[in-house]
């Protein structure tokens, strides 16, 4: 089951176990027909019992409206709407370094359309790489089935140099290629991200 | 106009600006009947504008169960319910610093129930503090007009000790000012919390 929001997205509502999906066992995310924002979840619910990094997806914010009290024991919420972030979606800490990033996938097989993403969580990244924080976006190009750890100040960079009213909003692929490190897939962390974390930290101490 | 604090130093208000408000100039959130949430939220709203912090309260996590698409512009939950936070509700980052903290505001006058927090709470600041995330729980007594930032530690040890079979599950007011530093409230910051921060930030060093 899946909700479709307004701006595209698709909401996936989790599926209760069942012995039915037992018999999947290829390790590639992709071809489990998981999406790059499960595969993250995954990945940090396994980080997280390894003790390696504390990870969190925000929650959706949403507007209430009406709640009902159909018995004491629970509320429902009658009236609610979606409520753009104003931040990016996932957050947490990776051995004292302080970690804020975006995931995004796209159908597109030759660049990242920037239209993917909104003004303040580009203030967002600004302002979190001013404190220095570690900031980045993952890209999955679903058609290439290739992932990219894109460190954040090339998409404020590529941000800020758009002419933004002319047609051309996007990252060419090869941009991505140049820019990022590349994530591994796999079957446990579904997505081994923090190995690109280390790469990407390791350049940023050589640049200091 | 400055405000004496029990340690004897003043701290200097800015005035409203606006005129209606003006009769108004007791400086203290409390006494301007304003929630501990909104105190910091106000104080979050004043480092992010300063370029000091960027701290967020994370949305309250729902359940959607079902979406109704009026017309093309605007969804509407017409079900949903609450679901219980696996996290804190602070997050973010100071000066390379990752922040993780929790509030509440107790009307007791001489302890803090421990009832206000769950045991997955506990587990999370645990994690935080194991990749040397800064963790702490910011505790007004609304009766005392006072409030207390207190290192996570401290409510780990007491959460551990506690007999949690019999009555008393509280952590005593003596015990909280003895561990704590306390926070001075004002104007803009609402709540100055970051210079308590900056306290047990150095306190934590000397530890090292």
């Amino acid at each position: 089951m899946s909700l479709h929001y307004p701006n595209g997205q698709s909401y996936q509502v989790k599926k209760q176990t069942s012995k039915s999906q037992t018999s999947q066992k290829t390790t590639v995310f992709g071809k489990r027909g998981m999406h790059l924002e499960e595969a993250i979840n995954q990945s940090n619910d396994y980080y997280l019992a390894k003790k390696q990094a504390v990870i969190y997806k925000k929650p959706t914010p949403i507007q209430i409206v009406k709640v009902d009290y159909p018995n004491r024991s629970q509320a429902v919420i009658k009236e609610a709407y979606f409520r753009q972030a104003s931040t990016t979606d996932y957050n947490g800490i990776y051995q004292g370094y302080y970690l804020d990033f975006e995931a995004k996938e796209t159908k597109n097989k030759t660049a990242f359309p920037l239209r993917n993403f909104h003004e303040h969580q580009i203030k967002h990244f600004e302002a979190c790489i001013q404190q220095a924080g570690i900031c980045f976006v993952i890209i999955r190009f679903v058609p290439l089935d290739r992932i990219f750890l894109l460190p954040a100040r090339h998409l404020i960079d590529f941000w800020y140099s758009q002419d933004l009213e002319n047609g051309r909003k996007s990252i060419p692929l090869a941009t991505i290629i140049k820019n990022s490190y590349e994530i591994k897939q796999g079957f446990n962390p579904a997505i081994a991200y923090l190995k690109s974390v280390d790469q990407f930290i390791a350049d940023l101490k050589l640049k200091e």
